[in-house]
């Protein structure tokens, strides 16, 4: 029988069951440029409110997947590990993370995206260092993974186009979250890679993407489900976003932190994840049996400088200037930098990672649409961090932005998302749960 | 602040309220081609999951009413009174009545729509009569109303022209069954044509758009609650549409039928339900006090021929062959005419309503797409009705079509739709209720 479009959406409407041929047809037929995009809105939007099912889940993904090239890295005799964060505010462990894992002769493949809204992107840290260039071609990329063992670029046209052009459309139709789609979104980029395995970073708290924990279970669960079902190996963590990850929010400084961190600075909640997720892909690449032995092996390489050193090769191999990560007090600073003192003392409890996400976005650190630019050295800095002691007018961060008009603006919502308590608050652990990859279906 | 649509829809899908302002604020961008099709299909989408509530409704029939012109017919001193169905196999109940109504001095400004799907329209009815225009300019329309009383029209470009475009949308992206975004496109038009009552005929059934009499009341009532904020007198009722109303089905075969009625030939369903819409339209125009009076004068107009000279009065004025309506013998028949006879001896339990809409769809009477043709004589004739007895091998209809191809499947689906029961069956009322005015909010 001939398929329909309308029927298919109905069907979906309706909490029927797409066969894996209706999502083929469908979305294939709408990836050849031959079903209008309100028809693919209006079953975005039925998939939303009926998610879709382990079946139908895998037929997208596939469909995704060979929308264009799947990437052929067995020319690499390495085994080959990217991690992946669902994104959150100063999150900045891809950064120390690759150069680790790369250092201990593993190939990281890492395709990363941009920030949009009030989470920060791969990319714009990188490009925040003079000459890094993210844009290499897929033979550029795998030269990169051959020499050097790391490349870190963003998406190109052949890896998965379909799912540039659904994200786009979901993004301007409200149909971006759910969970499904989401998880569609980035194990299709994944799968097509070419990797061997992936350490998922599934954040939850104000500053993530998934506020409460059920919903990145749930996330965490399908991710998985995706990459059994591409005989991928996969660890996935699910890490705390409530506060923003380490110091420093904002392209440049968040490099400078990563740079002090890479040269052995203990950044406590940074390097725990940033050690944890490392820890992670060593154990998958083999080159070690369990988890604690990968973090040992992680911290190692920190202590030796070899991270640092491999940090150093991998800018340099795409382009980026070394001697400014050598002397980063040679970066330009922000015009307006101003202190926010604590406003009694106490001890933090709480710094709001949505609301410093947007704060940092106004100061420039973030766009709001996509073409906005970025102003590299703005950010929020923090030299308090939740659970530390504060007396009354110590400053707790500045703020960095060439904007003077939003500085009033962003001080008093930044004020708002300090809460200092008389009681002493105790530091948690952000590593929430690592999901057992055996439990689940 | 300023509005954004993306936001809207954000909010729409997580089921919240809209503001009036919010719906007046998208609808009109969409009216004005400044909202792509894309984001008012996940709307729409949005909108059949999160049901509009009545605030919501009213909002939007506002934007859809005054997108056109609001038909001002204040120059017609008489009260101008309309009726709506739904819609259903069979269903001719607008040609007799509007030339009761008529012919008693109560303006009938009718306009219709064209049949869809498994339903007939009263445009393809009337255009089944040789010479017929039912493409009446608006002035046009107002002279008609104003020397005969009734027009017969469809829906011009002046009338509710977002209505249109959205209803196109909805049929191509699923989401044409949501309750409140029918009765907007009802309500929205007949508010618009400047009628001064309504009666709606709000079928349920196989042979429906609501299959089942909760739907029915929850439209009625949401019908209703449009007309008094529009300070509209309205009465509403639920039929029955599970079997076809009357013996013919198809449109020339549904004139012919209509002919027969206004002089005087009694089918008892269809009369039952034409009888008490045009009494209660009767009523509605002040002519009389209660419904039982509106259906006495309404029968008398049949009785003493008014009717039937208005009819041909109004045919006459619109250009329609009124010497064809006095001697139908002479239309021309389809070339196919096949009787079908019954299985085994009993009574007719079930005529299904529905499968003899497909299946008059397929004879040619109907358009399963906007771009098919009408037969107009092709469809079916029963000679036989629920609760009547039969012996078998006697026929109880007739197929008419000039598709030979087609006419073993039609004969298999029609005997399918075909229940004899061995025990006497009632026939039964066909008005299921009539919804009160004053109940409701």
């Amino acid at each position: 029988m001939q398929k329909n479009p309308v029927e298919l959406i109905l069907k979906k409407r309706n909490g029927e069951i797409l066969t894996q041929s209706d999502i083929e047809w469908f979305f294939s037929l709408y990836h050849q440029g031959n079903l209008p995009e309100y028809q693919m809105s209006a079953m975005l939007m039925a998939m939303y409110f009926n998610p879709l099912n382990a079946e139908e889940l895998a037929a997208l993904c596939h469909t995704m997947i060979y929308s264009g090239e799947v990437v052929d890295l067995r020319t690499i005799s390495k085994p080959k590990i990217d991690k992946h964060s669902t994104g959150g505010i100063g999150d900045k462990t891809s950064l120390i993370l690759a150069p680790i894992v790369a250092s201990l002769g593993i190939a990281v493949p890492m395709i990363s995206g941009r920030g949009l809204g009030h989470t920060g992107g791969t990319l714009d840290k990188l490009e925040s260092i003079p000459g890094f260039n993210v844009n290499l071609s897929l033979n550029e990329f795998k030269g990169q993974l051959q020499t050097v063992g790391c490349g870190l670029i963003g998406q190109t046209k052949e890896i998965a186009p379909l799912d540039k052009s659904l994200y786009a459309l979901r993004d301007v139709t409200a149909t971006v979250e759910s969970i499904p789609l989401i998880a569609a979104s980035i194990m299709s980029k994944k799968i097509a890679s070419g990797l061997d395995g992936l350490v998922l970073d599934v954040k939850t708290g104000s500053g993530a993407f998934m506020k409460d924990l059920h919903q990145a279970r749930s996330l965490a669960k399908t991710l998985i489900s995706i990459a059994k079902s591409y005989e991928k190996s996969c660890s996935v963590f699910i890490t705390d976003m409530n506060e923003p990850l380490g110091y420093a929010v904002g392209n440049w400084l968040e490099v400078q932190e990563c740079i002090a961190c890479l040269q052995g600075k203990p950044v406590p909640d940074l390097m725990e994840v940033s050690l944890t997720l490392s820890g992670a892909m060593v154990q998958l690449s083999g080159k070690c049996e369990t988890l604690e032995e990968g973090v040992a092996l992680s911290r190692e390489q920190i202590k030796n400088g070899e991270a640092w050193e491999k940090f150093l090769e991998i800018v340099q191999s795409q382009g980026g200037d070394t001697a400014m990560l050598q002397s980063p007090q040679n970066y330009p600073q922000s015009k307006h930098r101003l202190d926010i003192p604590a406003s009694e003392t106490g001890f933090i409890q709480t710094i709001d990672a949505q609301t410093v996400g947007f704060c940092a976005m106004q100061l420039g650190a973030g766009r709001q649409t996509i073409q906005d630019k970025i102003d590299p050295k703005a950010g929020i800095v923090f030299h308090k961090k939740c659970g530390d002691e504060v007396v009354k007018g110590e400053k707790i961060l500045t703020v960095h932005t060439g904007k003077s008009d939003v500085v009033e603006q962003v001080t008093k919502r930044m004020e708002s998302a300090l809460v200092i308590s008389p009681k002493k608050v105790e530091a948690v652990s952000k590593i929430i749960e690592k999901i057992p990859m055996n439990n689940e279906k």
